[in-house]
């Protein structure tokens, strides 16, 4: 089947054949961009997500640079917390940090149910600015952090390495975890859903830390409330993308899922998702993966490694691929290194 | 086969039938003991790592509360990095400190090639002193990080989320990788040898951040010289176990590596791991895996997982299972919870 009418990434998703191959870079909007910088400069990160006209600005910045598929969104996962009650801000080098740790059923019961429309609306907006600046054939991607991974942070109150508050409020308090994981679930939804009203063409869910819990507690209390949001989502006719975070390990646990894509991380070989998928019984698109750090290498290293997943990607006859990177950009990456990647991938046959 | 004569985590790692299941911890000796607090207090930890008192004292602390079947030499994979010239400090809270990071050709000609016996000779005089207060079933191990993992703190000079230098050394300046590499390597047999000589009875090799590589990269660069390293260590006569580190992607890339046991993340399942490890061809000893963090649950939550551990390795028919966390034991490990780990495994039938 082939739709060339189709925008690229789209058809990619729905397993038709692209009119060519769909790239795009997870972070492609950020700080390794100097005009990103100079824009930040003057504003800080929670305030930039939150004015429309500075996110499609730095949303678009790349797509002025590169020969991109698609755009994503400027913000953060973690901007529906804001709308949960919680406040968000980034220490220097520390990452984000969220007020009012979620750690009992008190915390929980002081959560408010967001209204997307009425406190994320500036989300949207965003999106239909960014769409107006995109050629016809570029897909504007909408996006979410899946419930367990936002919930994550909404627990620790910010990032962890040892997930100790998360793995304490499951353990001691399950019924808390399910219902802190139910309302993002809500949530999530309506938020999903406003971006598509307001323009997305795509939505990808980002579950960074699923990897983090043992297989067996990911099915039992992460995997059914995270169907629920992308059957959801795929509801709103939109080809959705989960990216189960670092690992395949996950994706033994994948039975059942509807997805249209899966995000490998670039630890993972696509060879080796593509197996596990298929035993599971997944047919799936894949996006990826290129390792993120590989972008400080020589560019005869970078064009090299380019190939090698197209090469890889095409003999696993996969039902659709993406070109991305693995996860997100770095700072330090140069920007010319996309070049030679975006290059390199125009030049393939 | 069963011989049980031989010590039950010998015997498990050789494939043979233990006179009842090993079980230990890696971390068993550290800060959740509040009698090994009682001896930091009093000592800087790299100044405990040099004094075989006070280290064969930490490392028979656990075994005087817990039933254990096995010691591990209380040390620090980065304790060979002071043989070759490098300082090591702990930041308070923010973990090992290395002077002096390698990042390029000179600064590798300014390493040493450490005498392990004139250099470290006080982790072999620790492993004699624990020894002697070991019973005779209980397994006396030694360790060394691998190759990759001892370089990647050694580059960046300390710990990283990122590996930005290591990846830099690694794609610019491939042949100063490789002979930082092969330096660790030299090192750590010797270092092995001369633990084994006295009186260690089994070796782990740790490579926690193996896989921050792609499968390709750590193949090409990191599994020969890693390779030669266990198959050093096992001419030494004992059974040697290799940690690849979160995740099974790494299991993928092991085909052709002569190992005793496999030590399994947390994050994997035994079956996933057996199940790659076999497909390609490696029959070994499973080591592992609860959750360390699952520590925190209830006594009932617990046990249960133990046992579901232990039934699906007996369900996998492993060559042999060596009960273990599937990572180090957390400073907030309730000392009261491996109580009920071990009792539930001393009872399983």
């Amino acid at each position: 089947m082939s739709d060339l009418s189709l925008k690229p990434l789209i058809a990619a998703a729905r397993g038709l054949t692209p009119s060519r191959q769909p790239v795009w870079f997870m972070r492609q909007a950020g700080r390794y961009l100097p005009e990103y910088r100079a824009v930040r400069s003057k504003v800080e990160f929670v305030e930039l997500c939150r004015s429309p006209e500075l996110a499609a600005e730095v949303t678009l910045q790349p797509l002025r640079r590169y020969d991109l598929d698609a755009a994503i969104i400027f913000s953060d996962i973690l901007v529906p917390c804001t709308a949960m009650g919680q406040t968000l801000t980034f220490d220097k080098g520390e990452g984000p940090v969220l007020s009012h740790p979620v750690r009992s059923a008190a915390d929980l019961s002081r959560l408010k149910r967001a209204d997307a429309v009425r406190d994320l609306g500036y989300v949207g907006d965003a999106i239909a600015k960014t769409k107006a600046g995109l050629r016809s054939d570029q897909t504007m991607i909408g996006f979410a952090g899946a419930p367990f991974t936002v919930a994550s942070y909404m627990i620790e109150g910010g990032g962890s390495k040892t997930f100790t508050e998360v793995k304490r409020l499951l353990f001691k308090e399950p019924a808390v975890f399910a219902g802190l994981l139910d309302l993002i679930a809500e949530v999530t939804c309506d938020y999903l859903a406003m971006q598509v009203k307001s323009g997305a063409d795509a939505l990808m869910l980002f579950d960074t830390w699923a990897g983090q819990l043992t297989g067996a507690d990911y099915r039992s209390f992460v995997l059914p409330v995270t169907k629920r949001v992308i059957a959801y989502a795929r509801t709103l006719g939109v080809p959705v993308t989960y990216f189960p975070g670092q690992g395949i390990d996950r994706m033994f646990e994948l039975a059942g899922l509807e997805v249209d894509v899966i995000s490998v991380d670039w630890r993972t070989r696509l060879a080796s998702a593509s197996k596990i998928l298929r035993e599971v019984g997944l047919e799936v698109t894949l996006q990826g993966n290129l390792d993120p750090q590989l972008l400080v290498a020589p560019e005869q290293v970078v064009r090299q490694r380019v190939r090698d997943i197209l090469l890889e990607a095409r003999q696993l006859g996969l039902k659709g691929h993406i070109f991305n990177v693995g996860h997100g950009l770095l700072p330090h990456t140069p920007p010319e290194s996309l070049t030679w990647v975006i290059d390199e991938l125009r030049a393939f046959r």
